[in-house]
């Protein structure tokens, strides 16, 4: 309840601080028997890992994660996961001036008042966009056992960056595209023009948002329970646990809500005996439940709050106004580092579902 | 866990189906000694109930709510609070012939699949958007426990049908005027327009979808806690229980995503020692918790998937293309209902967190 | 978390107050596909039913449940069954002078304090054993489940009134016997002595306890998970919730604490090629999971502190000395009525634990 | 859900298995502003080591505590608090046969047949009584908080092992001398005789149980949910996560049974206008709430499942009878080793509920 934990039947607890000893998860209820080992998860973090290129943040850490429980002669036993990556490449006197002057569009102030002096900030503490990683490890295991047992795959990837976007329908081919380019965007020339946006931003002191498209394919009908664990409930509880999120849709989203119903609706069609809907507006839910066809959202992320260029705010302590440089090594756009957490996130919630309507077994 | 509970110190569980013997919530945790009566419920349930006009379904309902526990004398015992409303007006035959075509944007075929034969679908059962009514039955208690003891007020309105928008922006003052026109828009000539529009649609065969903005006041700094249980993360996940609902956004939402960091960020401002910030791109959450301005939300509702006009469709038994007319009374439009609902749904999520928090105690 | 919920994947809220209109049970998560009418809950209804002879409370009710949802052409559709009984022989005028003098042994004085002037305490209001029947409408549908699905069985009867024992071990021939007489102990001899201990007792004024011991045949081998949802810690938790028990022990319990673990311990055993134990001190739970053996529980419960003799306490507005008369029809000893409470609660964590384990499936 | 974790508003998860690299904790929910630090941890978990004399196993361990976030500045920050021991002195080699033939008392067999072959059963692996350790990190915090908040301290020690028990009842001044012998009993001499017959049974390969008991005083009034999370339900719940735990009882318990309620109600009396009652047959909690008398449990605990002397048992692979002799270093007795645990697991729940009840707020 307070807050780290999510999950009812597949339970995933983060812990730890930006700028701490470690950050580190928990999954508690992952079936046995599924295969394991440290570089399933170490993957999916390598993609979602700072310092890669002049597009992210240039703190440089290895994220190595290890596995510390659950896992016995190669295989899950069905006991709790803990995993852990060290911190090591902290430079906390970079957050020295921020104890009083607020940085706008970070959790500064409302921490400050909510926890009294005893926040940790530096680095953004608990609310760093560093534990995302705590995220990943949870939801490298989780996206390995729907591929496994359900055939289940999530793909996220960047189709906007500002006012870039990304024009042509996502095709499943372009799943090798993805992780090809530093913005994760799977059209290469789309790609290059974001790059060089974001760069542009950075130069300019400055940091752009953007927007990311998840895809779920696989999915067997009737995941979800109705009303308040729809899928989409707890898809959005999950995606934004995402610090800089400000907006997810499902299938056509704020669009669709322009169409007329007889435009909208998804005529079901059959083809060999299955059963499938003609379009996908609906972005593979209905009535909270699965239905077949690809679970589809965006997710809009705002532009990363700290930037180099001046900005007016006030210091908490005289109350007065104050201008304030962000120090510190920051992502100019997070939004290239999101697609691993969304595929996590996403992957999460499912696998909660799948194990709570009995679609995986609790031993493999 | 099996989805018709939200909440945890304040738990809203719903029961009922649409053309069952009732539907009816019991909200669990609120404080003791909060005044009670049913007409406090049953006003907002007012604002929400079908057959109103012409815009909304011809089913009439009283409607008429009973509270059956967790009173005495007047005020709350911090006992749980049963409440219920009878179901009346069920014209369950309208809906034999759906037992086999699955009707486009239903539940019908997830839940046929999910639940086999035993799922019961007159008039939608348990996915109907009559039970949102249950959400009103205890969204009504929060709403008035957080006016009472924070001076919290959440305030929901339509400012979108299909493609007509509302354009200025919110006024406090405004208030007054959402309940005066049957699409709960406050700009009465933009109210006049999506009326006729919905009523061009209904004459059509056809549905309208929409959009509701959410403005909370009046909230207290430091709401919410990190991670997953973000205020983002907790609203959006009761937003999406409602039925129709495709898109959630916060503050600058989808179009935040397109700015600079520089544009985004919103600047801290004191004026008489109180913090503020000049403008409200964050949507008053930064870091899932509340800073101190309104909640600022937008939710994107989805045209009404039944629509009288002929569909294309199968049937599920011939696993054959069939063509579906959809009988029964129907909402050419259900975003004119929302407002009460999404009312009901922000105010029991910041009253739960209000609760945890330690801002409301538990007796008054 | 208020309290008034038990359960994971199989949830059980309770509502009602002992003297208010009704009091309810909705039970979210059962299986859809379950026959289920009223007279199987009403069944396991009446055998708690008060006013059935000398033995209990005079107070005289029908206590019919109603099952308002959940059930649609005889079978469950996985939606929550909510289900209610209408209260009608309330005495509400014995309970005036309780106000201030506080009667010893019952829940009267912490929750005047924590409740202030608000608490209901017509009858014990929330704090009543009346509510124990709200157990019993839900585990009536999980004993039904766990028996129909995979022969599970939970027996319980009166094994000692005050000082009286059943001394022979239970053997599953007596099953039948159970509900033979008023006190609930299948040995028909020491049932008469039990009854004649408790007309005693009634004619002095006074009340007294007992033992209920509770064995559960037919568990497959591996329900409950370890450390915090051992099958202990959840039946534990769940009888707890009775209001007059003070006391559970599984297997050899506390006079197996006496014992050297070489006869403690139950040796394996195989017959069939079916494992087994030649003795059950474990009482069929090793490391918090079931063995395959008899679940077996005892369960103490105090003496009924209502009693019509004088007791000395205090006037809580003049914090002085009071003499006490409680009037009001009371059980002289609860036990006779607890044995199906007892089932009911047992059965509700086992089929939790059967659904969590996969062992019982989500449609039947 | 999955059992890994305990508490509502306060929550601990436990992670690791008895040879695996480690043990650990997570700690949710402690308000911010906790002064803490390692030694405050290590304290209590210095009283449950193992190796400290003859009466328990000869396993080595350093068993130091490293706490890994949630704490800046020497300060809790509100942030969950993970904590880890690296396990050091495994001989898992010493577990080679028991892979097939199952120990009795232990959880073996059902461990195998639930989770397969995957199952890590070196030490026990998840279902060892080392980790109780785990509950001891979270348990230290969670005493600490209650003594300097709210003057709350749970103090359990040894009243019974085998059938040598302590007779005098406890007073607070005998506080000082639990830990003054190797069994934990404030009496001296009692102490001495248990400590001779643990010595005894280990010298004959055998094993002995016994009996805690806790008792909790400055306990304020009003504390506990009624019905499910009464105070009995949660702290029940928590001690039977102990391995070896088999009974558990409040006040009179048992022996309360067998009273008249004349006997064993406790009147109310007044003392300089402080309400409290003459007797404690309660056990401090009425209806499941505090009533302000110290809260008194009594836990029985079975002999300790390894014992040298040869067993008869099974072969699983074979499914033939078989002779087992354990190997490995284990407690002849874990009874001396439990009352810090029991303290932990209380004090987890009373701060747990501290804090929903808002006897403790968020930040200090």
């Amino acid at each position: 309840m307070p807050g780290s934990s999510i999950g009812q039947r597949l339970v995933l607890t983060s812990f730890g601080e930006s700028h701490g000893r470690c950050i580190g998860a928990v999954l508690d209820g992952c079936p046995a028997g599924l295969e394991l080992e440290e570089k399933d998860v170490q993957k999916m973090l390598d993609q979602r890992k700072p310092g890669q290129s002049l597009v992210s943040t240039q703190r440089k850490e290895g994220d190595v994660v290890e596995i510390l429980s659950g896992v016995f002669r190669g295989h899950t036993t069905g006991a709790p996961i803990a995993m852990i990556i060290w911190n090591k490449d902290q430079h906390s006197r970079d957050y020295e001036n921020l104890v009083t002057k607020m940085r706008p569009g970070h959790s500064d102030y409302p921490a400050l008042v909510k926890y009294n002096q005893y926040n940790d900030y530096r680095g953004g503490g608990r609310f760093s966009g560093r534990l995302t990683a705590t995220h990943v490890m949870g939801g490298a295991i989780a996206r390995k056992l729907l591929k496994q047992t359900l055939g289940v795959e999530t793909n996220s990837y960047t189709i906007k960056i500002g006012k870039i976007s990304m024009n042509e329908k996502f095709d499943q081919k372009m799943k090798s595209k993805i992780y090809q380019n530093e913005v994760r965007c799977p059209n290469q020339k789309t790609a290059e023009k974001m790059r060089a946006s974001i760069l542009a931003a950075r130069k300019n002191g400055d940091s752009l948002g953007g927007v990311i498209e998840s895809i779920t394919t696989g999915v067997p009908v009737g995941l979800g329970e109705p009303i308040f664990s729809s899928l989409e409930s707890d898809i959005a509880k999950a995606i934004y646990s995402i610090p800089s999120v400000k907006g997810v849709e499902f299938g056509s989203g704020f669009a669709g809500s322009e169409l007329f119903g007889s435009q909208n609706n998804d005529p079901y069609v059959t083809k060999n005996g299955k059963v499938s809907t003609k379009t996908n507006n609906s972005g593979g839910i209905l009535g909270g439940l699965s239905n077949g066809m690809p679970i589809t959202m965006k997710v809009a992320f705002k532009p990363a709050s700290s930037i180099a260029k001046k900005q007016s705010t006030i210091d908490i302590k005289t109350k007065k106004a104050a201008i304030l440089q962000v120090q510190g090594r920051h992502d100019p756009c997070v939004v290239p580092r999101a697609p691993p957490v969304v595929d996590s996130l996403v992957s999460l919630v499912l696998a909660d579902h799948a194990l709570i309507g009995g679609f995986i077994k609790p031993v493999l």
